[in-house]
């Protein structure tokens, strides 16, 4: 029976991933150590999820880690950055090896698919919380960032928006929805799917980008104010899923779309003369992708709806603090 | 008045420290993107301390602050890296900008003298947690394991051991202690001194290091465990601090630089060949450094007390769970 963190460590997270000889030193000694190829830059992001903020209490602990890993996995994308390491800080409020054991399985899950080693940590005592620290590569000089956004540049959107905004409303008890349409939703919330290919191609094409963790609106305006201009958005041209359109109303749907967070979609923009380049690199990496408005020269971001009224979400962007 | 999680960021936590060229970009966007030369090789690793486990209820927000970064730059120096930058999580329970002011201060009090860029991070709402994650960079292949321990290795600790301990007794109001002795030793605990250079003066000269975290007896142990060998440790030889030889009589000190963790001093093993090159680097960085005992080809780790006895400690190891 395992009894100490470094048993606990040893025992659940030793060895999880393939060999990578860019690895000097794993888990088991006061860090890590890794080498970087000489024409490469390091993305580095950190991402807490603490149970009641990040995640309700009844979360699986499988679908915690996946998307722990998840969201990191997001911020190398929207860098245009390919993840290669992570480190993992876990606080549990019991040892609890069924926990572990789920939490592992989640995590690698998602870690395999994406050849992601799991290089160092640490297991402590406390309330329940999760740390995901990530590390990627990129060319250097590559990198995606927020404050590149140009006037007239056209913004994109890829997957769905809003789902994983339902999903949370599901579990939280607000909304009642059943069957594959329920489930879909949960999955949107839990498990995100995040193209780390999509970020790749958006190298040398985009100008800006950023993952939507906080919803549209919120995320979007991070773009505008690094770059210091505005937006205008097209509520139409918002990609709704299928099971959004069959289970809720439009307006409704728009809300969860510009205000709620967890979609880990990418928000970007880019000069109208790539959009060509755009829809075909994206089909070839099978993500959709939509156009929904351009940036404009002046601050702000106006939504209009159907018949070019401006539109306002009910809700308010979601709040950390 | 700052409202959301990016508000208090920009207030407390941008631009905090110097510029550095190899940082691409730093807080604000998706993820931070550093620059690595070509010779080097990044050191990481991630600690995190939890309310009333890893410190009271009742520490001051600014040695909180200190000693989340300390643990971690003593983790560079264990590996013989120089720490560069780091990442920074926080859980907080409520909007406390007096709070964030005086934790600010007190990283700024240790990152600024080792030129530390904090690039990125995360702030919730949750129980009092800090995560600080920690880049460094070394000379490829330069370093300090813990499993390279070899047979008739001498075994030498910085600085001197358990007054971290008699500290958190105080404050856990298990020990009266007053007057300057007392400053020591809640210093110890709070602001631990952390040496790099004494980590950079060992590459090259130590078969293995550990710093001390939880106790000599079970981070000595860590090293025996990796290299596959055993220790002898003479009790006499272990440094201890004035305040220690006059406040705590020997039995219990020795107690305390065996079993207590937070001492962050160094532990580390070499040939003896290298005995006169070891004190006189130590002298020219003045860290004083003690020779404790010897490597064994035996495994376990035997203590021997006064005559040639072995000494067992009362307490047992500090346990993470």
């Amino acid at each position: 029976m395992a009894s100490s963190e470094f048993e606990l460590i040893n025992k659940y997270f030793k060895n999880l991933t393939d060999d990578d000889s860019s690895v000097q030193c794993g888990i088991g000694d006061d860090a890590a150590i890794v080498h970087i190829p000489h024409d490469m830059e390091v993305a580095l992001s950190i991402d807490t999820l603490l149970e009641g903020t990040h995640f309700p209490a009844e979360t699986q602990p499988s679908d915690i880690a996946y998307k722990a890993l998840a969201v990191n996995l997001s911020d190398m994308a929207a860098m245009g950055a390919v993840p290669k390491w992570v480190l993992l800080s876990i606080s549990l409020p019991e040892k609890d090896e069924d926990w572990l054991e789920k939490f592992v399985s989640g995590f690698l899950e998602l870690a395999k698919p994406h050849s992601i080693n799991l290089i160092g940590g640490d297991l402590s005592r406390g309330p329940l919380s999760i740390t995901v620290q990530i590390q990627g590569l990129l060319p250097t000089g590559s990198a995606l960032k927020r404050n590149g956004a140009r006037k007239d540049d056209l913004i994109y959107v890829t997957g769905t928006l809003g789902d994983a905004g339902v999903g949370l409303d599901i579990m939280n008890g607000k909304l009642s929805i059943r069957g594959k349409h329920k489930m879909f939703f949960l999955n949107s919330l839990n498990r995100p799917y995040i193209s780390i290919d999509a970020g790749i191609r958006l190298r040398n094409i985009a100008n800006s980008a950023i993952d939507i963790s906080d919803g549209l609106m919120a995320d979007l305006g991070h773009i505008l104010d690094a770059s210091h201009v505005g937006a205008e958005i097209e509520m139409e041209k918002i990609p709704l899923s299928e099971a959004m359109q069959k289970c809720i109303d439009k307006m409704t749907a728009w809300d969860y779309a510009l205000t709620f967070g967890d979609d880990y979609k990418l928000c970007f923009t880019a000069p109208a003369e790539k959009h060509d380049l755009i829809i075909k690199a994206f089909k070839e990496i099978r993500i959709t992708v939509s156009c929904i408005g351009k940036i404009t020269g002046e601050n702000g971001l106006n939504c209009t709806g159907s018949e070019g009224t401006f539109f306002e979400p009910s809700g308010s962007p979601y709040q950390h603090f």
